[in-house]
């Protein structure tokens, strides 16, 4: 009933096996379809391993989209009760989704889920994020470009190399930033905002919380609404962004924001490009060379992030900026995907699945990323 | 009595104050010399400040070497009980060292003492490290280091700023390094191995302790002997060096333990680089790309430390370093200053001051460095 399914080596081949350009298998006993009692449920990634394909058949009939061509595909669709996808595939156009009359459920493997076409989705549909699945590998790429920032690592190391930098060289105390009883403020307090924290208590850092929902744990202290964002990056010496990007946070730290914060704050981002106005920043770094920013993720160009971006930000030398690279190494551990696989089964049970979003926060744009 | 010290903008200005070529201040009253019950304090720094001395003044007689021209140096030196040194300084050369037949205490305001011309002290005299002073900020960067290097943070700024790496581009796994649940060895379990730990158990890793007593601390496995060091090498993901470098361990680190570590395991020093032999670690680096290697500390050239090496490493992927600044920006803090000055009136007072260390493990080279 399964498709046999390999393992990925590179996005490339995850996004090949988002459409139907390659299909390599067999495809599956549609006959079978109208007789069984069990839901249907389409995984359209080859990221999912087998034993987790064998968890998911006792409670569904599991298809790979890998393994459909187009005209089983178009009899497939309208059966399907739930979604498995990492992200949007690029086959489900607006056209095949409006066939799925029977869909409920879609889960994400990508931890956020701003790639997912709201706008065309019915209220029925559930849509699950895979908040969590990659917190503890986001947090600690999140305190890598922390610390690279706060103790210049980059600059250090291409400055001995260029051999612009000598021993004995006396620091003026700007260079680098002692982290020990400063603070901490992480903005989006979900699964990488809370492990953010836990790291940082072993910093001695005082930790603030801006989160929706209050932050009852101890040595947090929490902050909500404008007021809480404002005084949160007012008083923070180091700023983790954590948030998701929904229409309420897109570029929630503009030009305003980036004023009220501290000259030689650091500013990090581990959640989305688009948290951050780019030309404001830009601006503020070049105006405020205490200042620092390490991001692992893009602005996008044309609906999808880049590393291309407006201003020259590698000539600034108080950026940092790694290749969205935070994300895959959690999946390098296997654990997005039981994590997806998990709440899949909690929906196929009759369960309450966790990390249901919540449709209306999102943007119905074509912003794709990971 | 005590002389105006200013604040030193620079180590240059530091290694100036240490020798007898600027004299810029007004000769001490040594007429009160004799009569005073008060032991005599020679500082040969600029590094200490203002109310440091005050402090000191109420338990000695206070001399800064800045204020001595060699006459007044040479009538003082006699009746000279003990020194506050920033690093050894260049006037007290072995002839004037020999002319200090009172001196009975040395203290250091750098963290490690091998600086200090051992062989040429008497036995009465008492030699005080500065360890402890830097834990915390020597920790922090201990840390980035270490972070810099699991998640390859400055490959990757440098493989986007040319543009050489490109987004959704498949992790293997190997470059990216989760911490989380891992095993972290560190050599040398004082103040700055403590501190490490306490920010790797936020990190959710197992801690192995190498160090010459056992370490009884929750969460903390303890190692000695050469036995101990190999079990801590071979069972660790990462490698934090935090020994004081004495005949004993002097290139600990050779291509014999470099051999028995996990072929994707991770060395950071932030200790004295002379503790890993340089040859051996080069060889190690070319022909295991997945090892990496993350310094602030060099190997020493002609008895200095230098960023000049013998190999190229800059041009190895798997080595970031960076030019010894981790000690430097504990200093901006003042911390080690005050620590230094707590255990000089530890002494005056009559109390046994921490940090004594033993002579015989101190190699009686002129190696030089901060």
């Amino acid at each position: 009933m399964t498709q046999t399914i390999g393992s990925p080596r590179n996005y490339e081949d995850l996004k090949r096996s988002n459409t139907l350009n390659k299909v390599r298998k067999k495809p599956p006993q549609l006959s079978k379809l109208k007789t069984s009692p069990k839901p249907n449920l389409l995984i359209t990634t080859e990221a999912v391993d087998q034993d987790s394909i064998q968890a998911l058949s006792k409670y569904a009939r599991v298809f790979s989209s890998a393994g459909l061509d187009e005209a089983s595909l178009a009899r497939l669709l309208p059966s399907v009760d739930g979604l498995l996808v990492f992200f949007w595939p690029s086959f489900l156009s607006p056209e095949n989704l409006s066939r799925m009359s029977h869909l409920r459920f879609i889960q994400s493997i990508l931890a956020g889920v701003n790639h997912i076409p709201f706008a065309q989705l019915t209220k029925k549909v559930r849509v699950c994020s895979n908040a969590g699945a990659y917190s503890d590998e986001v947090a600690e790429y999140a305190w890598s470009l922390l610390l690279s920032a706060a103790k210049r690592v980059v600059d250090f190391h291409n400055a001995v190399k260029s051999e612009q930098w000598t021993l004995r060289r006396m620091l003026g105390g700007k260079e680098v930033t002692i982290l020990g009883d400063k603070t901490l403020g992480i903005l989006g307090y979900g699964g990488i905002g809370s492990a953010v924290a836990r790291i940082g208590k072993g910093f001695s850092m005082k930790i603030y919380a801006f989160s929706r929902k209050p932050v009852r744990e101890k040595g947090v202290r929490s902050f909500q609404g404008d007021k809480g964002l404002l005084t949160v990056l007012a008083e923070s010496d180091a700023v983790i962004a954590s948030l998701p990007l929904t229409k309420f946070t897109d570029k929630i730290i503009g030009a305003d924001k980036l004023a009220t914060m501290k000259k030689d704050a650091i500013l990090v981002n581990i959640a989305r490009g688009e948290l951050v106005d780019e030309t404001a920043l830009y601006e503020h770094l070049k105006s405020n060379p205490d200042f620092r920013y390490a991001t692992d993720v893009w602005w996008y160009r044309e609906g999808k992030e880049s590393l291309k971006t407006t201003h020259p930000f590698f000539e600034v030398p108080n950026f940092i900026g790694t290749p969205h690279v935070s994300g895959p190494s959690g999946l390098a551990t296997g654990k997005p995907v039981k994590f997806a696989v998990e709440n899949v089964i909690r929906f196929l049970r009759g369960l309450k699945p966790r990390n249901i979003v919540n449709p209306a926060e999102y943007l119905a744009t074509d912003r794709q990323e990971y």
